[in-house]
């Protein structure tokens, strides 16, 4: 019998160094001879990539909160079962930068929508499928933004170009989860050096790596 | 104070006339003086037919069921944010080419969702929102798929491309919906003459044409 495979999500604000993590703990995963699949949401695979085309593209006010949440679930449907679901079940790893929890944050934050309107969508959609481990890249405000600046030059995407405040409650509402769930979601200080960073993930994997 | 705004859908398999019935209703209630939007699902506004786009077109394998029936869910909530609620807020009334009633059977023919499923979408995306009068196009398969196909010259969409056992379960669905709300949903028999089947369909909205 082969390992189960094991799914594990990043989450966090802009320029909180999800995507550099992603690379450096795939590295260090597949270094131990597992395979890993990296990926990415909205998007992840080719159809799920053309619906976040529609989501990342054009003005602020392109959609509304209530279709902006179901273009989010449509793709991670795709996601889920294209990729993420088959690759588990043949015991691989996989690595998402970004999951449900950033729906659940980003969605709920004008109010429109509850955090059980997202979580209902997303158990229709991909049977309610969650990561194994998440972790929350938890850094303060100035020293992510700093970062995504440095990195975008000031251009970022439709949903990345909201005001400060807006990014700041999508912070309260990560921390929230890792509160409420414990089990699954994990703060992790992402101040530091890069590899410092790594390394804490990965000493909060061994549970896991058994 | 003005006359509230009525929303009608029309529903039925391809090829059953619904289309046709839209035009006609349309301009038989614009005759009497009323506002009249004419319009269509998947689509209805630039948001939701580049929705539509993404839905109908490729080959038929191309979403799996569930990512299918969100991105319907997606196109419904733009339509009745940018277009249905605000005409009917005026007064005025909305004649749409299907709507819920279609993402209902289609999507839920193959088994893998629940009309619960799917009624549970419509609730996150377009807060419940339903037709004052639902007319379901009913006519035998064979005057249906003549009809289509005399219009069609054998080409047909991503779902419409689906074969007759599907078409044969679908029109099911929609006797069934009749059945179980008739305040709401109608079957008229519509393998007469169109202006016959508008007449038909005329009478029954006397109620609501006051
Ligand atoms: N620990 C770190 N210390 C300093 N700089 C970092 C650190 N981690 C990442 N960076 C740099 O900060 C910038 C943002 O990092 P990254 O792209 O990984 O963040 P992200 O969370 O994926 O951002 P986004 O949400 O915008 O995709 C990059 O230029 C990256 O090289
Ligand atoms: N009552 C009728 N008698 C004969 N032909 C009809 C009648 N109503 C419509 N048609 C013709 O049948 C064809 C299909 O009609 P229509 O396009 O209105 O159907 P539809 O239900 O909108 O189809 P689809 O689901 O493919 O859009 C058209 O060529 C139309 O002119
Ligand atoms: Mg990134
Ligand atoms: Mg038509």
């Amino acid at each position: 019998m082969t390992a189960p495979g094991r799914f594990i999500s990043l989450e966090g604000g802009e320029g909180t160094g999800k995507s550099t993590q992603a690379r450096a703990v795939g590295q260090a995963l597949e270094s131990r001879g597992l395979t890993v699949h990296l990926t990415r949401e909205p998007g992840g695979t080719p159809g799920a990539e053309t619906i976040r085309e529609l989501l990342l593209t054009g003005h602020d006010e392109k959609w509304n909160m209530r279709t902006e949440a179901l273009l989010f679930a449509a793709a991670r449907a795709e996601h889920c079962d294209s990729l993420i679901r088959p690759a588990l079940e043949k015991g691989e790893w996989v690595i998402s930068d970004r999951f449900l929890d950033s729906s659940r944050a980003y969605q709920s934050v004008s109010g429109e929508l509850t955090d059980a309107d997202i979580l209902a969508i997303h158990d229709v959609g991909s049977r309610g499928l969650l990561p194994d481990r998440t972790f929350v890249l938890d850094i303060p405000e100035e020293v992510a933004s700093r970062r995504a600046h440095a990195r975008d030059r000031g251009e970022s995407d439709r949903i990345g170009g909201r005001d400060s405040g807006y990014h700041r409650q999508v912070m309260e509402k990560f921390r929230q989860y890792a509160a409420d769930e414990p089990g699954r979601v994990r703060l992790i200080e992402a101040s530091g050096l890069p590899e410092d960073v790594t390394a804490s993930i990965l000493e909060d994997l061994s549970d896991l790596l058994g």
